[in-house]
């Protein structure tokens, strides 16, 4: 079965932005990463910069969401604001499966898509040293170091991960393929990943 | 830099040992599977079936194993003898590391070989349901259902990993590439590796 959506789980600084990019651009379909805000705007009625905030953020609440009733469309106004972000971010991405091929880069869409078997999820990550260089060549320096700035991203990633799926960041299990752009560089992991969507 | 030898990791019945075979053939080069048993037996003087039946796995002490001295060539005969063994192995993937160019399949290769830029890092996994299927047509049915055998041997391989590294096996911190072959087929595994083998 030829595949017709492509998650991208990826690693800050690792590149997965951009080889997203780079997918959509080569399949001529849309990708949603920060495209997903102006989206979440429009259906859930949250202010644009608060979604940009905190589109992949958790609330400090102990524990893993509970996820019963997420298709049901019930009110969730008893939920943390965090939440019902989260919420109006999955049944966009459920949407957004339904109705176009697409590629869609972080934001627990392998998760929220992982029943889709016309769906491809992919793992980019890379190792710290090809990270750090590429953030501040890209991004710039701050305050913080780059080891420090990576390891904080990192960890907010995984911590809102792990709160909305219960599931761990970057296990294995939850890809068709991982790839380390330090080590296979950007073209070919396009090449590769558009061989897979197209087979 | 154009890589001379690729260490794959597996998990059980994903295909790594057939890709592994593959691979060697395509290049040109050995594959050191089982074939690291007759290898071992000469240079260490342990008996094969004790090999066989031992070559990966731990000893049941707990804690993990301490690798200091391991490259110093001393005698180890305090030491239990899957500790003698490891070694052994461990000593021998070095060796034909630094000989020649090899596929070596299993057995901590990618930890022995970390700190070789000139080595590939694989780690080839599969879903469940795949890998139930192809145990069964490959190797036959046995008393001990499916699941449990599969249980049995991948917490035996984990074991082995954590005791002998002191990390966590299938972290794609530790590979290049990490690909699922229920859904990426072995033949393009190849095609991939290969290429990124001569790159």
């Amino acid at each position: 079965m030829s595949k017709r959506v492509i998650t991208i789980s990826r690693q800050f600084g690792s590149g997965g932005h951009s080889i997203g990019k780079k997918l959509a651009e080569r399949l001529g379909v849309p990708l949603y990463d920060n495209e997903l805000v102006t989206k979440i705007a429009e259906k859930s009625g949250f202010d644009v910069s608060f979604i940009k905030e905190n589109s992949e953020k958790t609330s400090r609440a102990s524990g893993y969401f509970m996820d019963f009733g997420i298709h049901g469309g019930a009110g969730f106004t008893t939920l943390s604001l965090y939440d019902q972000l989260y919420i109006a971010q999955h049944n966009i991405i459920r949407e957004l499966a339904e109705q176009e091929s697409c590629v869609i880069v972080g934001r627990c869409a392998d998760y929220v898509l992982e029943d889709r078997e016309d769906t491809l999820h992919v793992l980019i990550y890379a190792d710290d040293d090809y990270r750090a260089e590429r953030i501040v060549r890209l991004y710039g320096e701050r305050d913080i170091p780059i080891a420090k700035r990576m390891k904080k991203k990192d960890s907010r990633r995984e911590s809102y991960y792990r709160h909305y799926t219960n599931r761990e960041w970057g296990d294995y299990k939850n890809y068709a393929v991982c790839l380390n752009t330090a080590q296979v560089d950007e073209d070919t992991c396009v090449d590769l990943i558009v061989d897979l969507f197209n087979k």
